[in-house]
């Protein structure tokens, strides 16, 4: 039976260069009322012939004009469609001779892979990878969040403040301004040279260092500064010593390396230098991490005499030491105390600090400071990360400095966390003098505050969640996992008013014996 | 000698908690033309006292009273002198006893921290770290950067077409809408919502592919999608897969990570999948990067059969495949090919793309799709990388998908750079007949020439740049240091005048005899 004139019966169908004789007229139905235009139905239905195998590879298909008249198509649609197939490596074309299924098919049945009705266009991705995928358990930790509602947060500022009609308007002359390609094109890994600049000025003139932006690394919040300075210090093996209590984002960066994790007590006068020269004689240490300004979570202040130690202990032994300076701008004493890297004389600190606690998270800008060449190693392993960093924030934060708004903000910013504090302090002692101890940081943006040991407070976080107040349990300040029952309680974030609608929430809560 | 009434004489000089007999008033000079307020002079010269070794440790200080009638200050300025001190953590306070010295300093001199006339205050940071650092050389390598001047680019948009308005707008909206502690807060590591769920039906339309936003993670730039993948699945000693030529973004990634890198050759229909096949026979192979839809940097696209072979040697191996789909919106053929990943039944295929080729690449916007399980696993590492993206820039993108605005750039921009595709090839081929063969590569945003081997790269890129054209030399493009005297040159972002300029000085240059 011929299916139309001009080829071969089915009878001579082999695989060589023959023409096809395929009921090409039954088999490829064209509907016009679809939205899907006519030639991708034509090769779409061409690729089925093949998937299925009524077509085979090295199979020459008919002349354009031939299949056109068979379909009573246009002949263009037909070499568009032909061009699609040739597209998808379904059909290829040698010059003279015509359009064949292509011969470099595998063995077994092909699987389409973009065809009209392929049934896995529609199959969801699965939820599991089918190879083997490691789980990294130590990474799992609680994630906190910003809270919408009341909130006794870990610190976190008061976005209400934030100077965000500047940071439009720079963002807006970011915009407008110059010329495109130098703005918006690959930039330096580095960050904004505005920014570097600014920030060098700052960390000069507030922090007693001695930098040139040479020194700075632009990072995405402080987390970063510290991923990046883990990565490129740390091998597996090597020991790292941090505070008993201290910040997940440390240990989880120390650990992500491979480096072991050693523990030294943190007193009311920050870490015990004493504990750490002890394990100096008997490990090679690589690595100390410290908060000197506020101990994270305790809000402790290191002491000048464990300060100039650590100095001399990490000359000593040739460990570097990672600063993480997370809130220095807010300070309620006279004049905070100047962070180590003021201090170094050898290179042996690494200073990371932020900006999106003086700010607002949103605005991911945190700094490393450090000697040149290890600037240059972290901005190397920086560029296979995410390359650089967001060139528009990065000089709108640079711009507010310029103009001097950043600094006009901090000052307002601190007056406010400073009578916050002392309002919050204040709550604490009157309505919770038996179940909450603390002691009045001297800055920062959070409270220390241990709860009565008949306290579960996993149980209080829970229930105040249930009464729209957020408070975390303080379950992941601990390495070592011991039972603190402390956790950080930030007033920053909240006024006078949504401090002791907080405080009398806890009160309610603490005072039913469901929760001791 | 009395240096001042009511102190003790010089002789009873002692480290107890007896009155102190310094010559304060001899020592302490004030000078109200400083801008340092005069409590500040006060305690930084107590501090140098102490550090030269006049005040001891565990000595008591004066009153303030008398301390203030010494100085003829008033009382307030010493209080504060003192909480200054005391703050410092220079002086103790013992309460009804007056205040010390602190006792705890170590037995050497000590350094200080935070003296007025510290020198170290001074003394720039030293170049070189005082602990060691491994130098990682294999991330050593040239850095390509958006040139404003002439360019024939590794292939990048041009961003004078970008809805740069439109974002300005969508930035605009982001700062003045809603809740500031939701906005501006921490958010979601996985990427902004909006962005996740117009992503997510842009890849399923776009690309055949079966997404819900939970299979999506939001990254900056596709290189973060490749740094996560490769380090949540790469173990050192595991072995992956590229092409001989390839992206140095992937191999440094690769080789971060400690694994093994092996290679096969990339022809001009894509991965030679045989020898990859034969690789599989005698390793056990984790992962294979591959380009299928544009090779980088030859710009081939991955045959047909090779795509279903490919698939099925990473069900059968059980191999993660890496698709990185760089510049799969701009497609020149009237259907591009679509990704293995939808083709993909088992969860092989890591798919990541980037909307900064699409864009400009300042706004670092890529993305991972995966199957659930492994984007939570990739999220919970980029929490402590740099815990989430830029709000901002992520709700601005998601808004212009939602318009259809960034839909008509993209055609806009394909349009535009189909033209320049095509009118560069024909300049490549009317002016650089016997230096420059090529193949007119069927998307993307350049060609990949390969010059006569006479020709040396790297004098022609330097060259060129003396005459304000930029140039890669396209030494990067190969793991395995062979010599391919080809470069990628993009034709994207030049106007048609741009690229005639940029072809004539290469021709000038090359007609030279200097470059042969």
């Amino acid at each position: 039976m011929s299916f139309f004139a001009g080829l071969a019966e089915p009878s001579d169908f082999k695989i060589t260069a023959s023409p096809v004789m395929v009921p090409f007229k039954s088999l490829i139905q064209v509907d016009r009322s679809l939205s899907t235009p006519v030639f991708l139905q034509v090769s779409d239905q061409l690729g089925l012939l093949i998937q299925r195998g009524m077509l085979l590879p090295g199979q020459r298909l008919p002349g354009s004009r031939q299949l056109a008249t068979l379909l009573e198509l246009n002949r263009q649609t037909i070499v568009a469609a032909y061009d699609e197939g040739l597209a998808q490596g379904w059909l290829e074309s040698q010059s003279g001779s015509g359009t064949y299924v292509a011969a470099h098919f595998p063995e077994v049945r092909p699987q389409p892979l973009a065809l009209g009705d392929n049934p896995l266009r529609n199959k969801p991705i699965s939820s599991q990878p089918g190879y083997p995928v490691e789980s990294t358990a130590f990474l799992h930790r609680p994630v906190l969040t910003q809270s919408a509602g009341l909130r006794l947060d870990d610190g976190l500022p008061d976005i209400r403040l934030a100077p965000m009609d500047e940071l439009s308007r720079a963002y807006r002359s970011y915009f407008r301004w110059g010329n495109p390609q130098a703005h918006f094109g690959y930039g330096d890994t580095k960050g904004h040279p505005l920014l570097r600049e600014q920030l060098s000025l700052h960390l000069n003139e507030t922090r007693g260092l001695h930098t040139v932006p040479d020194n700075i690394l632009i990072t995405r919040g402080s987390i970063m500064g510290l991923h990046l300075t883990c990565q490129i210090l740390l091998r597996p093996g090597d020991i790292v010593v941090t505070g008993e209590t201290t910040w997940a984002g440390a240990t989880m960066n120390i650990q992500k390396t491979g480096a072991l994790l050693k523990t030294v007590p943190v007193d009311r006068y920050g870490m015990d230098v004493d504990a750490l020269a002890d394990l100096c004689q008997r490990n090679r240490i690589r690595l100390v991490f410290v908060n000197p300004h506020h101990h994270y979570p305790t809000t402790v202040t290191l002491r000048a005499d464990r300060r100039i130690r650590l100095l001399q202990l990490a000359e000593q032994y040739g460990f570097a030491i990672l600063e993480d300076d997370y809130d220095y701008d807010f300070h309620y004493l006279r004049r905070p105390i100047l962070p180590l890297a003021s201090a170094d004389r050898q290179g042996m600190v690494v200073y990371v600090g932020s900006l999106t606690k003086s700010v607002a998270p949103a605005f991911r800008v945190g700094y490393v400071v450090a000697p040149t060449s290890l600037i240059d190693e972290l901005a190397r392993l920086r560029r296979i990360i995410d390359r650089q960093g967001d060139p528009m924030l990065e000089f709108a934060i640079g711009q507010l400095f310029k103009t001097g708004e950043l600094k006009r903000h901090f000052r307002k910013a601190l007056r406010t966390y400073h009578a916050r504090r002392d309002y919050f302090c204040d709550l604490l002692t009157s309505e919770l003098p038996d179940t909450v101890q603390f002691t009045k940081p001297d800055g920062g943006m959070a409270v220390w505050a241990t709860f009565n040991p008949t306290v579960n407070m996993e149980q209080l976080a829970r229930q105040a969640s249930t009464k729209g107040l957020y408070m975390a349990s303080g379950q992941s300040h601990n390495p070592t996992g011991q039972q603190l029952n402390g956790t950080r309680l930030g007033f920053a974030s909240s006024t006078e008013d949504e401090l002791e609608q907080s405080v009398l929430i806890l009160k309610k809560l603490l005072s039913k014996g469901s929760i001791r």
